[in-house]
């Protein structure tokens, strides 16, 4: 018998305590060997994700506003703070009971500023004046804040960071991108994050008043097998601040949202800064709300706004009914494997 | 050390020998276990598709023009099998070294025609006269066909049956789909194949003097896992004989084939039969051509007609240089095991 690759890395991997249980219920894998061993009738659909994916939780708010906040971003970090915090209640005052704050809003995204505006997340205080703001914001309001992404500082390095805030104020999670944007298309855009950033090392799943959320920043939409681990592990929405620019904007943003909530049958929520032609790095704004069937439900162009729109969960349901894929999958073809998860059970 | 579900399901299973060879060049698992023995910083994007992704082939021709014969389909066979030839042959004349045709193209799609249309493809000869037409064309003709679908009769089961021809007219591959299309959108749209049908028990690859080919048929394209097992097995262009219907088609048709390409980058090509609202069941058209950045190249509205455009295989090249997916994968963080790949080797 051959161990695959994932089995010979999983032991040295745990997940982070801080996020959610992910040990839920499963088969074990002798029920898994004892499918495979059947007629051939039995396509094991649940082995094609290892470990098998876990249900949907029950949301504590099944159908809720969210607010897209597309902000505008300037090199002046004080305003962009005080900025933020204006959009933040705006929304809430138009009963946003989930905000999302764009990839880096706290200063121009550029291998130079990252450094400049970056933040010691876990000594907090004046140390953090962006994750400060947003702590006190979502405590006050009593809202779930997914607070786009800051540059942190932690020790010697330098990361592009994601933070989740709960209703209470407290950081729920913390997600620091997997898969930094180094990209090369002569003459249209070069940028290299792995000149400064370095990347995370665990995907981020925070159970929140709104359901459960997979986050992934900017470029981690481009890997697929991201959000089909986040949809094993049960989650109902993914979030992904992003700021895409004017040439792969056009060519794929749309695309790869609508793909992954329809491949996943989930809400995916995407929220980008407004276009400033001035910067260095020019956005495509189109900050965005897709449905589990890869409908759009709300979406914009490139100028600064806030999108409120609805989420019901109940539409998971309904659409996963309508085409049941998870019971469709081809266990006995293929297999993702979920590294982390599987490691720590 | 745990095994996973993969493993466990691995040693049954074997590749079919009419197939391309797949265990090329890779990563021993020694060395993938070296990898995750190192630093952090290893992010072993090898280990990303286990086994991990062949190299592409230099296919015999690496630009040349494709059909898609996007055929109107009626009750009568013997006109179907008469129309589809006339179809392939202009297609020729227009210099098409690659002939698409529809899923379900000689007779009306619906589970009381399954099995009088159904023809015994091993037999060969006057049990197989759509067969033995599409072996003819091809050989006389000179070109690759993938040969859309038609039902399949073999012992006691019928299957929704893709045959893929060289340009000696003979069989280079068979895929019978391997997700049947069972759904069940109340009011719209209502479909149970496995009624009538069986599922393949394999993926298909199959190299042609236009490259190495992937087949999927119809409902195989909702699983993003098909198109991403077959991208790491060298494949060049999907190709998707389909028959969307008048509710999933404007949903997800164009969605589905622009995300396959985008994700996996490299061609998809597919091709449907044209509409007729009188059917049964009744298709919305949209044969397409897509490129490796997701872009449509060719696509066409719902009525009878030939697309005819050029396929340029540097292009993959380029787009994987551009954006170089395969390099930034985590593979410490997610695999995707190919069950029957691993199994063979």
């Amino acid at each position: 018998m051959r161990a695959t690759a994932a089995a010979l890395l999983a032991p040295r991997l745990t997940c982070s305590t801080s996020r959610v249980p992910l040990s839920s219920p499963r088969l074990p894998l002798r029920r898994i060997a004892a499918m495979a061993a059947a007629s051939s009738s039995s396509f094991s659909p649940e082995a094609a994700r290892s470990p098998p994916a876990l249900e949907l939780p029950a949301p504590p708010l099944s159908k809720f506003k969210v607010a897209l906040c597309q902000l505008s971003v300037t090199a002046d970090k004080a305003r962009n703070i005080a900025h933020a915090r204006a959009a933040i209640e705006a929304a809430s005052a138009d009963g946003a009971k989930l905000v999302l704050l764009p990839e880096i809003w706290n200063g121009p995204y550029s291998n130079d500023s990252f450094p400049e505006y970056a933040e010691d997340i876990e000594a907090g205080g004046d140390a953090a004046p962006s994750f400060s703001m947003m702590s006190g914001v979502a405590r006050s309001l009593q809202i779930t804040l997914v607070g786009g992404s800051i540059a942190e500082r932690s020790g010697n390095n330098l990361y592009n960071t994601c933070c989740v805030f709960g209703s209470d104020g407290k950081l729920k999670g913390k997600h620091r991108k997997i898969h930094l944007f180094d990209i090369d298309i002569p003459g249209k855009i070069t940028f290299k994050e792995s000149k400064t950033l370095t990347a995370g090392q665990s995907p981020t799943v925070v159970d929140t008043d709104v359901g459960r959320i997979g986050i992934g920043i900017c470029y981690d939409i481009r890997f697929q097998e991201l959000a089909m681990l986040y949809a094993a592990r049960g989650v109902h929405l993914l979030c992904y601040p992003g700021a895409f620019n004017m040439t792969t904007g056009p060519l794929h943003w749309e695309l790869l949202q609508r793909a992954r909530a329809a491949d996943n049958q989930l809400f995916v929520a995407t929220c980008a800064p407004a276009r400033d032609t001035s910067a260095g790095y020019v956005a495509w704004g189109h900050s965005t709300l897709v449905g589990p069937f890869g409908e759009v439900i709300a979406t914009t162009e490139h100028e600064e706004t806030t999108i409120i729109a609805e989420i019901d969960y109940s539409l998971i349901e309904q659409r996963r009914q309508f085409l049941p894929l998870q019971h469709q999958r081809r266990g006995d073809l293929y297999q993702l494997v979920d590294v982390q998860r599987l490691g720590s059970q």
